[in-house]
């Protein structure tokens, strides 16, 4: 009879089954990653039993040692998966029952897979907040070392791609760096909400066995516990929460990649990829291409789209637990591992390029400080939009004369307006034009300085 | 000659130009919704400038007073827009200059569209942030009031769709409350991140003229000042984060919406939508359609394209400002009113819905009790594996005699297990089932009055 | 020195290797999948190669015969991947070059790892699309099959999940059928695009060597060749277009999915899964739940979430080949996959789902032929407008009589208006109603009829 | 009594109203834009009522009079809506009875909202087609006329933006313009899929007047009908289609609007937008913006966003009408306006940008033709993996010697393989270098101008 099959829902079934519905039904080929978090959900379930009488002592005692047996296997590579093990759960709770015998049987009372399942999953992406943390922390220190090493490197700052105002080069790192640390704040945020337990809910209704959560809670280590049993057996927020964040993090990092391509390409010359991070080509023995950054730029579509997928699936489902859900653990796998090889691999692109400041020295034009010039005229009393076209006509004059901006006379300058005087050659040196940049934020040594110990105390505090 | 023509970038243009091309470039016909926020932050510029020596007291009291008309002028309808006015930045400078002459044109320095527009959006998006949290208390708070007064009301739970267990009606009222109380959670968290002032960035490099920013951030009670010139002026994090979190709101939303279609369809006959929130059909005289529930439903696919478009907008841009940014407002806007029309329609629906409590009473049935027929068995001692397969057994049964479950007789359930005894009847009540559900998150009515001081203290809390 | 490394690209690099740089840039792990399209392209490209005088007969020959052996390898498992080997193309050479030695390494002469693996593509997904159309046929016949054979049974059909008016059952499965076969026509029309040859087009500016592209196309039986190498080498349209076609096809069957949950609820009982499309649960004994129809639904999230990734990978990427494309492959096989397992789970379900028609016979209710009343009136001469709102005002009068529609008496329809006779009683019986929509795809049985014969026209010339 | 309040669904409704639902339910502020082609679909579908008997000769007459009154009033702007003009069909109807009394009410006679919109919205749609196809054929042809004027022009490749081979300016822009072949290649497909009637499928039953439908098909000139009702008035595949055609037209213009941004800057200097596609900036004097190029890429974005939008709101979703289909007009209004300007202004940009040859010449550099010296080997008979290795050694002695590839001695060379002689001399001409490029799709003059006949006979073919 088909309820001697061993299937976890025993009784009922008498149909035969479809061996590709069987495959599109199983997740064990990936939720296998969750062996150890099952088992840590389960040895943390035993003990709820226990004080709330469903265990003896000695039966949970045994329950424990089968468990820690399963988790050896699993660490060993040993475990072996049979072709009736859909999904880990399963898995586990099989091997199990062949280890300790019946009393396995007595693990699941007033479990459902659904709280078990987003227990584990929470579990599991509770510890990989940390590791992806942990991974933001070291490239963002490698950007703000490397910041603080070479700020007194000049560089044209660009607008839509034009030169527009000379920076520091280290406030075009300090300007990506900061928008990591916003992510990592972010990845604290959304990890709170991850470390929520769901166990003890059961299937939808609850737990009618007088299972302590708070004990739960405690031996699991979680900060809360869910509110609701239907909601907390089938919300996925943290998981559509993680998949987003990791979206805009891959965005950011899309684009200081776009950045160092355009800084590395022959026009530009700013930057070179180490070895390390470049690959050649089957075709032309000439080319050296930024195969690492073209990859971390491309990223932030694929995670982007696990992000887009989840949400569609959740669209308009009804409420509780559907097998729709199943599709939140192999976006959360994926993403993880895109996000984890991005980070490192981003950290050593960071730490290994090459720059040419000499090339980024004689990037910066003239016509770059414009906008100084324009300020000249402000501190002898123009107001700024009469200024502004006083510099533009300037700009306007040069072009037409084919010379440099700097290049123009005092004469022709006091023909655009008699408040331009000798002290206006103060304005073309580009050390002393950044340092006008005082104001926080801005781009003057001080400032920079100012940014690098910002950002170094966020990192203290988040890691704190 | 074109430096004359008073666009903004004056002394330079000199061809012709394309009219769908300015149509194309152009802002204005949304971006006039920040008048008020623009005209607040000209005005602690202003401010700002005036401590720096960059304005008079007396110039500063002109422009402010200059402001206050231009202000006048939308609040009352009577500002007139004219062709050259691409965006709310230019009309509201040229105004002020006809209004006060020339020394509106200080205004503007050290100061560049860059951040001006980004403070201006921010200080909208955070009045829109407060505004959408009061809907959303509102909303939250309208359930749990209807969850207090119908917390006897039993139903069935689904899980899959099918019939699970019977829960209280209010525990379903709370699962969708709950879920919304993380929406409300996470805006104000968004809110954190969009109350931060650019205002000081400049174009690209930071502000060269003294203006303190820490004045300026506390002129206009920004939180925090943005860390890094480059980054403040484009970054659109507060954005895309925004229009997440409103695609969470909405996808929670559009399954209370499903649930709620579901719940009023003739077969499940559980709920009637109030005819204020009906439509009849154009053919069909007997039809009355959940459009207000189908509208909020749809939403969330259009509020997530948004999110999706912005995000792919951003991707691999090179860093600073770019006119793709001009992508965002639109999408903040109409993701706004999306929003705050749903939960005013969601609120309107809930507090108008009528219930159908004999359907609901009717609709649980004694195969619904299974569960606790396996619990039953297990609280006389028997693994819960056994007692699941067992109850399993009666299930089928049942199903075989053509009888509900409770209608087994005792020898019958007997040739299952000798476990069980006469005892047995106290299984079917529904009342008595419900109870059981005592875990915190459960069923139970003690654990459903848990739920809902636990969300009224979440409300008082996030409203502190 | 590290140009003996054997590298494709040799001669040049001298830095060291980031083994997470190594694993982040390799796509061996799922491009193996090419291993056969791969051999049948060089096969084809040595032949042009040997026509353009760059190979000899002998040459060829020795080259046509390895590439078979490293085929056969492959086919029979015993292909063994080297650490080195960084994706399928650098793995068959490498192969090629252990059997037959240094004559191998003309192979590529002419052509780039750009043309070889967009071609490679090409052939993959020509053959897959071949693969899911017949899929896709499969299914579209066994709807169209049980349409005819259950063409007598009514049931309620509904707009707004409100019932609307009486249908065929069979009109229902054909709604669905109807849809996939655009999806089959659409496919043929991507297939013509994927068929399109890019071989000959190197890594950007074509092929110096007087290959016949026109020969390649024949050799592998493309229908054209790429117009313009720069396009032909990093053109994904096809790709973006499959994915989309998937998303799309997936999209339809998630709403026939949703319909028949909703169908197979406790509620409607109008359907009920084969025991092997539903799976029950771990807690709960008499569940048994459609995890079938929801995983169906839930695919197109998934494989939207693929085609959103691409086109965001897509944005904004400056032309001609980036690393950025090597995205593209692990999203076609995770779709082709996923739509393939969809289309046999969905043809299982659909050959084994059991209907109830007394279920469905006894959901038909008076009010559902409120607009035939409507018609009555009209073919007495009434205009619509008001006919609809006097059997509107029929309704309303039934509703609070507290009668079903078809009980008022002659005497209360004629309270409405006169028009009313005996003859109004024809109107209350299903059959009737539903054999007066003989207008072209309509629910008369004439018009079910011809849109059997329709869908297996156009089947008969998909398959053409 | 509320039935009397002349809202279409007339009898029944009781309730008062919620403002704000009332507007969120509206779609008259964007479904307007239809008036004209609602129109057109009610004047078909009255001769069809006359041929069906269910209008006199006279009644029809009256209608179409009155009909063409209604569309004159628009035309000329002074049709006045009215507060319960909920959508434009409503508005036309209710504005018809005005004009001719109540014969007005038989117009919708066995008509639904439900056909009845979704055939406007084809209707509208089809021109829109037309309209885009020709603004899509304007630009490809802008671009080939320029291909053909500059076919002389050489300039650098690039691969992942690392100078590759030389190629024809020309070349590159033809790559472009046959992505967009394909683009007005599905635009057909989906205009042939939009250009299907589906009027006389009433809601969701059909037409059960006798009403033919093949008659409105010629009526309205559509190239075919809807095969099944419920299908007909519910599937919106073509709008789906629609707006990926339009993502994917847009993600074309984006990479060619991003290189064109990187030809444009200082660095690269191959191009210069004309002013009228620039603009300046608001604080820097100098800057010329390239804003149409990043306004044109960022769309790609937006529209995007729309087709997520709509495929996530139509996932799951109940087959038949559910109010959600109602999101489908918005985005196709705004896509199409979207999609019609970036045509515009792509156009005006190709056609008005000056390009400097001196720059491009003088951006070819010897290290460009390294592929070119690896195939000079090969032309010896060596190995192409041989003579790439070889070409890499020539590269990286050149590079260790701080000399120009060309600048190797023969010597060099020799020592790298004695195959060198001095006829190595040719390969380092630029003219000839492309010109060796001469299969189909390659970079020689021959074959660029085969790219042109074959696009222009493209075009053509299209046209007809």
């Amino acid at each position: 009879l088909s309820w001697q099959s061993g299937k976890l829902w025993g009784g009922r079934f008498v149909g035969a089954v479809d061996p590709i519905m069987e495959k599109f039904n199983a997740s064990i080929t990936y939720d296998r990653h969750l062996w150890e978090v099952d088992v840590q959900g389960s040895k943390a379930y035993s003990r709820g039993l226990e004080k709330a009488g469903l265990l003896t002592k000695a039966e949970m005692d045994q329950i424990l040692c089968g468990l820690d047996k399963v988790a050896e296997e699993w660490a060993q590579g040993t475990f072996k998966l049979n072709p009736n093990d859909e999904d880990i759960h399963t898995a586990n709770e099989r091997r199990l029952k062949e280890l300790i015998g019946e009393t396995a049987g007595k693990l699941h009372t007033g479990r459902s897979r659904n709280d078990q399942v987003v227990t584990d999953l929470r579990l599991w992406m509770r510890q990989m907040c940390s590791t992806l943390s942990a991974l933001l922390w070291e490239l963002i220190r490698t950007m703000v070392d490397r910041a603080e090493a070479e700020r007194d490197i000049l560089f044209p700052g660009y607008t839509h791609l034009q030169r527009a105002q000379p920076i520091r080069w280290s406030h075009w790192i300090l300007s990506h760096a900061v928008a990591l640390t916003r992510d990592s704040e972010r990845l604290l945020e959304v990890r709170k909400r991850i470390n929520v337990l769901p166990l003890g809910s059961g299937a939808i209704a609850g737990n009618p066995l007088g299972v302590d959560r708070e004990l739960l809670r405690a031996e699991l280590n979680f900060g809360a516990i869910t509110l609701n049993s239907m909601d907390g057996t089938s919300e996925r927020d943290f998981v559509a929460e993680f998949l987003f964040w990791a979206s805009l993090c891959m965005t950011h990092l899309s684009r200081m990649a776009e950045d160092l391509i355009l800084y590395g390409t022959k026009e530009f010359s700013f930057v070179q990829l180490s070895d390390a991070y470049s690959t050649g080509s089957s075709l032309m023995p000439q080319k050296k291409n930024p195969d690492s950054l073209e990859l971390i730029r491309s990223k932030a579509g694929r995670v982007f789209g696990r992000c887009a997928g989840l949400l569609m699936t959740l669209k308009g489902l009804p409420s509780t637990y559907n097998k729709d859900l199943q599709e939140d653990k192999e976006a959360v796998f994926e993403v993880s591992d895109t996000v984890s090889a991005v980070l490192q691999v981003a950290t050593g692109v960071i730490s290994t390029l090459q720059i040419h400041r000499e090339n980024m020295a004689q990037a910066l034009s003239p016509d770059m400080l414009a906008t100084d010039l324009a300020y000249y005229l402000v501190r002898k009393g123009m107001p700024f939009r009469q200024a502004h076209e006083a510099s533009g006509k300037a700009v306007f004059m040069a072009e037409t004369k084919g010379v440099a901006l700097n290049q123009l006379s005092l004469q022709d300058l006091q023909s655009i307006s008699s408040l331009f005087s000798s002290d206006v050659n103060r304005v073309w040196d580009y050390g002393h034009s950044v340092e006008q940049y005082s104001a926080l934020g801005g781009t003057a040594r001080s400032s920079v300085d100012w940014q690098i110990r910002q950002v170094r105390a966020l990192l203290r505090a988040q890691q704190a």
